[in-house]
């Protein structure tokens, strides 16, 4: 199956996890497409001054795959500056938030995978 | 945990799944932290003419997002051509393979989750 861009689905997240602004991600699995391995996997677009608040995943990995623009994660406790290239991982049972810190949008990818190591 | 851009493994795939010439992996995910779910998540850089070749996924999926450049995807038996915002999702027991077909680089993230639906 082949999805082109202009028919992917746009969703809007408005205060995610007590974030600031309006972020949009672009869907690019769902539902049965994950095969019950995860439950997420979206293109994030964050204009200037908004984020992702600070939140725990249980049960479950997120990463961030930060292809443009330039953010401030807090990996667990500890800020870190991130820009295009650079990859989050929030372990099971961790937490972390992001914020886009640039002039441009903050475009990310995210990807949830369930943690299939543990009951 | 965050991993810096430049401190990412980089591989070389030389005519994978008998495709052209050499593509270079750049690793998102690697062994535990896929915590069961899945075993590849990159990001692919494809020269020109460079290609992965035609091959079966069976007890996985594997999802292709196209960053940028121009391809040729084979879609179990269908040629659809690609291009940046593009999706592409091989079923489990589907077979694909993608080509770069454009004057630069195509770049995709590819991500293989197990499929935990079935025995």
């Amino acid at each position: 199956m082949v999805k082109k861009a202009a028919d992917r689905k746009q969703l809007e997240l408005v205060n995610a996890q007590q974030g600031q602004g309006t972020v949009y991600p672009l869907v690019v699995l769902e539902g049965d497409e994950f095969t019950g391995a995860g439950r997420l996997f979206n293109v994030i677009t964050f204009p200037p001054k908004t984020s992702i608040g600070y939140h725990q995943h249980v049960g479950e990995t997120e990463t961030y795959l930060i292809l443009s623009g330039e953010g401030m994660y807090n990996d667990n406790g500890t800020l870190v500056p991130v820009q295009a290239g650079d990859v989050t991982y929030c372990a099971n049972g961790e937490s972390h938030s992001i914020e886009n810190t640039g002039d441009g949008d903050l475009v990310i990818v995210a990807v949830i995978l369930f943690d299939k190591t543990k009951a």
